[in-house]
Order: C-alpha cells, then sequence, then structure tokens
C-alpha cells in the first residue's frame, strides 16, 4: 500500500524525536530513554495527531512538541510494561530492564513520564487532556494484569480493557491534534471518536492475526496467544459459545500446559463454533464506526484524506 | 517545642490529603496510593508550600490543590524508591511492593505520578517548576543508586545529589507558594534559596544524627549508615581526612562485611578526625545561607514569623 501520505507527517515526527533525542542530558537517566526512542518505529500515534492538527488547518510544525511528548508516554508505557512482562525483547532489540537492570528501568520510565508532561506545558487545553487519557492507560494495564490472574472476564470487561491500555491513546493523539489545529468542539469529538473505534478495531485485528494471520504477512510466528492462554476477545468468546453448546475443547486445552496444547485443534475450534466469524464482524463494527464518526466531520473530503488513508492502512492488515 | 505555628497548616494539608484520597476511583490501581497517602505523616513540604503562599499574602485555600500534588508526589518517589531499595517498611508499615508485590507498586506509582500533575493543571505558572524540580528528584534518586555502586564519591557529588533528590522539592513547594501567593519575582527566589538551604541542612543533620544522635531522642536505633556503608557527607569527608593524615580504619572497617564492621570505633575515628566537627560546620554553613535568604525577603517580620519557626523546627533536632 501507498504510505506516501503518511510519510510527510512521519519525517516531521522523526525530526522532532531525534531533536528531543540531543537535547538529552548525559547520564544514566536519559540514556535509556533515548535508547528506546531510537528504536526503529512508526510513529503512528505522533503521526495521527500531526494528521488531526492539519486536517483542522492548524500549523503541523506548532504541533511537534505535544506529537513528541505522546511517542514519549508511549515509549515510556513500553519501558515500565516490559519490566511487568518480564519481556526479554522489544522490537527485536534487548529490553531495558535487560540491557540496563530493573532499577534502571523503573527510574529512567519515571524521568521519561515526567519529560512526556513537560511537552504540553507549552499548549494551552492539551494537559488535561493528556492526563486524562494517561490515568486511562495505566487503568487499562492494570485491568490487562488483573485479568491475567482470573479465570472468568467477559467480553465487555475485555473490550474497556482494551479501550483504556490501546484505544484512548490514539484517540487522545487525535483529539490533541483536532484542538491544537483549532477544530470545533464538534469535530474535536467524532476525531476522538474515530480515534477510539480506530484503535478497538486495530487491537481486535491483532488478536485474530495472531490466530488466523498467514505468519510471513504478519511478520511472527502466529498462535503465540492460545499458547500463553491469553484472554483476548476471540477465546473469551469461544468458551461463551463452548459452554453454551455444552463442549469442552477449548477449556480442556487451556487447563493443559502451554507446551501441551494442541493449537491447530484450539484454532479449529474457534472457526467451528463462530467465534472467529464474531471477532470479525466486531472488528467490522468498529471499523463502520470509525467510518461513521470520520464521515461526520464538518470538513472537505480533501482534507480528511489522510485520516481516510490512514484508516484504510490500519484496517488492511489481512490474513 | 511549640508546634502550634505549623498544625493551621497541616490540618489544611490532611483535609486536602482526605478529600484527595475519597475522590480516588475504586480498584486495584488507587487502592495502594489511599494506603499510603493515609500513613501519618507530617506533610512538612505542602504545609511549607501553604505557609509561603500566607505569607505572600495569598489565599491559602486556593493553594490547596499543589500542595496535595507535591504530598502525592512525594509518596509517588517513596513508593518508586522502596522497590528500588528493596525497603520491607515504610513509617513502620509495609511498604506497597511488600503489601501488594512489584508490578502493582510499579504501576500504582506511574498512576500516582500522573494524578501529581493533575494537581497543578488549574493553577497557572506552577507547572513548569514543578516538572522541573520532578527531574531532579529522578536525577537525584538515579545518583543515589550509582553511588552505592562506586568506591569513590567526592564531597561536591553527594552534596548535589542530596541537593536534588532531597532539597529541591522543599524549594520547589516553598517557590510555588510564593508563585501562588503572588509574591515579587525577588521574593519567590529567595524563598526557593530558603527551602533549598533548609533542606540541604536538614539531610546533612539527618546523617549526622544516624551516627551520632541519642537513638532515645532520633527514635530509631543509630550507627546504620555506617553499618550499610552508606556514603553520607560524614563518612566521605572522614575518608578524605584519614587518607591525608595515612590513616586506615574507617577505609579498613569498610572492607569488612556489614556485621564485622566496629561501629564505635568508626564513630571515634570519625570524630577524632574532625569529620564530625566538619560535617556540623556544614550544617551550620546551610543554616547560616537559609537565614541570610529569609532575612532578605520584602515582607515584615510578622508575616516571616511561621518560616522562622519552621526553620527553627527543622534545625532543632539535637542529638
Amino acid at each position: 500500500m501507498n504510505t506516501v501520505f503518511l510519510e510527510r507527517y512521519q519525517s516531521l515526527v522523526e525530526e522532532g524525536v531525534d531533536r528531543w533525542v540531543h537535547a538529552l542530558p548525559s547520564g544514566g537517566l536519559y540514556e535509556p530513554m533515548a535508547y528506546l526512542m531510537r528504536l526503529p518505529a512508526k510513529r503512528i500515534r505522533p503521526a495521527a495527531l500531526l494528521m488531526c492538527c492539519d486536517m483542522a488547518g492548524g500549523d503541523i510544525r506548532q504541533a511537534l512538541d505535544p506529537a513528541v511528548g505522546i511517542e514519549i508516554f508511549h515509549n515510556f508505557t513500553l519501558m515500565h510494561d516490559d519490566i511487568m512482562d518480564q519481556a526479554p525483547l522489544r522490537r527485536g532489540h534487548d529490553t531495558v530492564h535487560v540491557k540496563w537492570d530493573v532499577n534502571t528501568a523503573i527510574l529512567s520510565g519515571d524521568a521519561m513520564l515526567v519529560k512526556a508532561f513537560e511537552a504540553f506545558t507549552r499548549h494551552t487545553g492539551t494537559m488535561e487532556i493528556f492526563i486524562e487519557h494517561a490515568l486511562a492507560v495505566c487503568e487499562g494495564q492494570r485491568s490487562d494484569m488483573e485479568f491475567e490472574q482470573r479465570q472468568n472476564v467477559s467480553l465487555p470487561e475485555y473490550m474497556e480493557m482494551i479501550r483504556r491500555k490501546t484505544a484512548m491513546l490514539l484517540s487522545c493523539s487525535m483529539r490533541i491534534g483536532a484542538v491544537l489545529g483549532g477544530a470545533s468542539p464538534k469535530d474535536v469529538g467524532r476525531v476522538a471518536e474515530f480515534g477510539e473505534h480506530l484503535g478497538l478495531a486495530f487491537q481486535l485485528r491483532d488478536d485474530l492475526l495472531d490466530a488466523f494471520g498467514d505468519p510471513d504477512k504478519v511478520g511472527k510466528a502466529t498462535g503465540g496467544d492460545l499458547r500463553a492462554g491469553k484472554k483476548t476477545w476471540l477465546l473469551i468468546r469461544g468458551l461463551e459459545l463452548e459452554q453454551a453448546s455444552g463442549g469442552g475443547l477449548l477449556s480442556g486445552e487451556l487447563r493443559k500446559g502451554p507446551a501441551q496444547r494442541n493449537i491447530p485443534a484450539m484454532l479449529k475450534a474457534l472457526q467451528e463454533l463462530g467465534a472467529r466469524q464474531d471477532a470479525e464482524e466486531q472488528v467490522a463494527f468498529h471499523e463502520g464506526k470509525a467510518q461513521e464518526a470520520l464521515d461526520m466531520l464538518d470538513v472537505s473530503t480533501e482534507r480528511k484524506e489522510p485520516l481516510t488513508r490512514l484508516a484504510d492502512l490500519l484496517m488492511a492488515r489481512t490474513y
């Protein structure tokens, strides 16, 4: 897919990130921040912020600090989440707590969160939005951790968790961009809704790809979530349908250790129970809601073009 | 010592903390915050913020949110520092990572830092001051951790570490209070200097008390820092003087394991080398500097009264 529409924003973000990294003081507190921020990344959230500013007729250069602030915050969450998940790798490189140590990752992450706030100080009206969403991201991560310890997680609980953990930061980025661009309060709300549904659809599709995706296209081995017993929308729905029909394959496989689980049998069950189809419908539902919000935006089709293309790009990930 | 002058501010802070705790949402992310904030504490920093607001002629009720914000931030640092130090107890109670677990303490601390920022959003001009100082506190904690791994720490390095880790938060509180009270830029600077030197004197005296204090008056067993080999101003100065004089008792004791160290002999050496006296002079120097800044303040003696009494209180801790 042609991504020229995106590259203009991405390269401005890269410029901002570079400048931010270069301005960091030397020392052990800042090196892990620079390391993480320099790992190759798609910068979707800050690029979406700039897009929404542009869409609303604002000067995207003026919005660069908050855009970088969103990326700093996102990387802060990665630094701390990787400690909590004991993850050894991030984007193919050592995580900070592995390359340095846990204490360094805790403290450098804390300072990184402070630096994220710093990026919003000179942009009236953005700090409150950022704070509200930053708190929601912490709440989402908390639920994600709690769900790992629980036997039963309902579909609404799961949706609320990914809404906070994933969708709200994209929504926050777009909302801040629209505010900075001078969009009307109504359009700011529509942009936020667009971002939220797009984020939800993206995460749900990501879960589906982990199960049914083509490893060559997805870029990683699939089935990892099922092996880990991770309660995704797909699996929760499968367990619901299985219980209703009196079956027990999925729950039986989940009682086994990860290495003993028969992943192909689980995939077959998810397919036959209709869980896969339900999950695909759920993706389509949120894609539709995102499209609706986009259609409602009170700007010309031409101005909406980058957001339309971004939605196509994020939704185009196929099996 | 009569502390009536302080209690008025402290009780207002307690009121604000109570209200903040009660307004917290339920759930696993917020319980650890409420727990830590409810442990009995002296609330010196937020009380000092209100005092400076009062001194400058402001309405202290209007300054309560930022005052509580300072206390939230302080407790956030305790929550994360206790993980890094593997401390089992805080103010005589289980630390958060012991009562819950490390991941909960990391994430709840992160959200607590966000909540601290929230407290400054409606008070123009305070956020920038807070961010600058919050970053300095992280830098101070980083140096403290680094010094534990190093053989040689110089006195200027140690002073810079405690300046950032301890003194700057008191200074920040006072500065914000003065700004909110409408003090002149000159007086804001003087108040900040007063807070910084007071904080330095307090920390240096605290180190002295840990070595030479009367356990009954200090309220804990003394000698803990020496047993742990902690490089305080006193010990660094002792090692300098010992090296200059060709002695080796202190460095010899430090090469032993903590349980084998002869603490009375170390105390005697610190006394005889003159390190104790030098440390006391250092305390007096910063107390003098604090007093100078206080004298320079362009307000009536009567208005300065609470700050004068606070300085007396913090300096009165005896051996």
